[in-house]
């Protein structure tokens, strides 16, 4: 503890990564990571701020938050840093309706999102959904824009399921950066712009944060 | 017909590109792109040295000849350069086993390839083949290689159907190189040993082609 103490010095808030970290996910659910529940539960009795900040774009926050609380966790929505809400920002700040490539489960974010002739493409962590008549639709969509705008949810190469490594959305943003000649606009981790959302919510600086 | 010759003094040899050159494909089948058809008749009536050199890798050679010899092209499975066959080549020069990951017309092609235990991935222009499972697949074989080798059919971004662009199988080459850290070698076009191989057939120098 004598350690932890001096490497927790002047520290107030933590930032958690979910996916991986907290718990594995699996066909229709999750396995937490032994010992996860208990952490979680200590650190929010601690002195310390915690926020939890994800990539996961196959869910919405709803869904996952109710998936963690169901596996043990003591987490709600509002605790909840997550890549779809922070691009709907970016969308209405910028008039930009996009043409979605995104996972069934996480339309629901973009509920309040003009989509109508989209001026961009946004895709996340689709899934099953990265087809390849989806994947050229997002492709002849981009290539028609005079100035295509490519939003990715992550750029995660690859997580990890209980049945193995999974092709994250990563992948799929080379794939159309490189058929478009475009550098895709990466929302989510590791961009600065959302760990300082995060740490804005908790009221904490970046030198005070784990 | 002046500049002509003196552009073609020297000349020996001519590759001609297939799709999107002599054709524009298009569900089951083809149109042929105007003044085509007679271009490939004056040549072969010259002194000049023919061949084909294409990256077409949806279909075998059999099933492309087949198809531009209906659309009333003077051309034979012998004078075409397919980067399947080269493959093949080059997975038997090195005791490669191939995953494969390519439209069905062209498995035909890799008949006697033997893709037991795979130790390589190889994928071509896939088309509605480039499932989410397929690729995720694809990405599982090449991670649990200790020394992954990609080998990709040609690197093209997009091609044209007469229905519009669609995306390549150079889209999901950098869809797996950056998923799995790997660099992907290429057959087929722009690779120089794949042009070098096709003008060897003709017996012609590079500086001798157009």
């Amino acid at each position: 503890m004598a350690v932890w103490g001096e490497r927790l010095a002047g520290v107030r808030g933590v930032l958690l990564d979910i996916s991986g970290v907290l718990f594995d996910s699996c066909e229709g659910g999750g396995v937490p990571i032994p010992g996860s529940v208990e952490a979680v539960a200590r650190l929010k009795q601690s002195q310390l701020k915690v926020r939890f900040c994800t990539n996961e774009s196959q869910k919405s926050r709803g869904k996952l938050v109710g998936l963690l609380q169901r596996l043990g966790f003591d987490i709600s929505e509002g605790e909840v840093t997550s890549p779809a809400p922070a691009a709907c920002q970016i969308l209405k700040e910028r008039g930009l309706r996009p043409h979605l490539l995104v996972h069934d489960d996480i339309l629901s974010e973009f509920d309040k999102i003009d989509t109508s002739n989209p001026n961009c493409v946004l895709i996340a962590d689709a899934g099953d959904a990265f087809s390849y008549k989806n994947m050229n639709k997002a492709f002849q969509v981009l290539m028609e824009l005079e100035n295509p705008v490519l939003i990715s949810l992550g750029k995660g190469r690859y997580y990890k399921e209980t049945l193995g490594l999974m092709l994250d959305v990563g992948a799929y943003m080379k794939a159309l950066e490189y058929a478009c000649g475009v550098e895709a606009e990466v929302v989510g981790k590791p961009s600065p712009e959302f760990f300082k959302n995060a740490l804005q919510v908790l009221g904490v600086e970046a030198h005070q944060a784990q």
